[in-house]
C-alpha cells in the first residue's frame, strides 16, 4: 500500500448474520462508489469456518485511485447487525471510526462512540419486510459518513432491487439517512471531521 | 502467499457485462466451496473505470486453509460471458488451466484449449430465461474442474435462488453439468489431471 492510497482510503466493513443481505449491501455500497461516484472500490467476502456457523460479513474499500491491498485491516465504519459481529470486529474500527450497531441485535456494546440505531426495526416499520435492513444500514451508514454520495447509494440501491421493490427499498433507505440525521443532530460534538 | 497455501490454492475468475449475474455466481461458488464443502474461500469484486462502462468481474479463491493473498493471479479457470472479458482475462489464465468461453458472445478466441460452450443459449433453451447463464456457467466450471462438489453447489445455488425459481435455477446447473460432461467425453485428451 503506498503513502498516496492510505490517505484517501475508507475502509467499511458490514457483518451480521446469513439472510441479513450483509453482502449484498457490500455489493451496493461497491457499485454506489464506483459506478454512480466515479471512484475505485473492491469489495470482498472472506468465508471460513464461520461461515457454516451462519456469520456473515462483507467488506469495502474505497479510494480515488486504484486500491493494491484489498481487504479491511482497521475500518472507518463498522455496521454490527448481530452481538457476535459485535464481538468479533468492533476492536478493528478506528479510534476515528464509526461503530453502527443494530441496537436490538446488539445488547452488549461497552465500546465508546457506538452509533445505536434500531435498524431492523426501522425496516419493519417502514417496509415491513425486516429484509430491507440491509438498506436501511447502507441508509445510517451513508449518512453519518458520507462515504458515498446520497444520489450515488439510491441509484446502487435501485438497480440491485428485485423488480417491484424498488419504491420500497427507496423508502428503507430514506429511513436510513434520516436516523442519520437524528443522530447527527442529537450530538453536534459526534459531527467528526471525517473524509 | 506461503508455499503451503500455493498448493492447494484454486483461482477462478468470472467475467462478463452488468446484468450477466458474475457477481452473484462468484458469491454462489465461495459459498459452495465454504458452506457446504467446509473449505476457505474469498470471493472479490474490483471496480475501476471499466465498471461504469458495464464490465462486471468476479474471482473466487478456494483453500483448504487460511487465505493469505484473496486475489486472482494467474486464474486456474476463467469464464468469460464476453469478447471484452476474454480480450481482459484470457491472457492471465495459468497453461494448464481452464478458459471457459459462451461461444455466442465470445466471437474471436484465439487460445488453445479454448472450452466452447453455448452459455446463454442452454439457459434460454432450458429455462427460457437468459438470467440463468451465470448458473449454466456454474455448472459447466464445476462440471469440468472439480473446484467444488456438485452437491456443493447445487445447494448454494438453491440456497441464493430467489423463491419460487430454485427448479429452474437447478435445472440450469444440470444443462451445465450435461454440457461440461460432453466436453469431456468428447475429447478424453482433455480430461486434464486438474484438481
Amino acid at each position: 500500500m503506498t503513502e498516496k492510497q492510505a490517505l484517501d482510503r475508507v475502509e467499511i466493513r458490514l457483518a451480521g448474520e446469513g439472510g441479513q443481505g450483509m453482502i449484498l449491501a457490500g455489493i451496493i455500497l461497491a457499485e454506489a462508489a464506483a459506478i454512480y461516484d466515479g471512484k475505485y472500490a473492491i469489495q470482498t467476502q472472506s468465508y471460513g469456518p464461520e461461515a457454516r456457523g451462519g456469520a456473515s460479513k462483507a467488506e469495502v474499500v474505497i479510494a480515488q485511485g486504484e486500491i493494491d491491498y484489498p481487504e479491511v485491516i482497521f475500518a472507518d465504519a463498522l455496521v454490527a447487525m448481530s452481538q457476535e459481529a459485535y464481538d468479533k470486529y468492533a476492536p478493528n474500527v478506528k479510534k476515528t471510526g464509526y461503530l453502527i450497531i443494530d441496537d436490538e441485535k446488539v445488547v452488549r456494546a461497552l465500546s465508546p462512540n457506538v452509533v445505536r440505531v434500531p435498524i431492523t426495526r426501522l425496516a419493519v416499520d417502514t417496509t415491513k419486510k425486516a429484509i430491507t435492513a440491509n438498506v436501511v444500514a447502507l441508509g445510517v451508514l451513508v449518512g453519518l459518513t458520507g462515504v458515498v454520495s446520497h444520489q450515488a447509494i439510491e441509484k446502487a440501491v435501485t438497480a440491485r432491487a428485485p423488480k417491484g421493490t424498488e419504491e420500497m427499498n427507496r423508502a428503507a433507505l430514506s429511513a436510513g439517512f434520516d436516523a442519520a440525521e437524528k443522530v447527527l443532530s442529537a450530538k453536534p460534538a459526534g459531527k467528526r471531521n471525517h473524509h
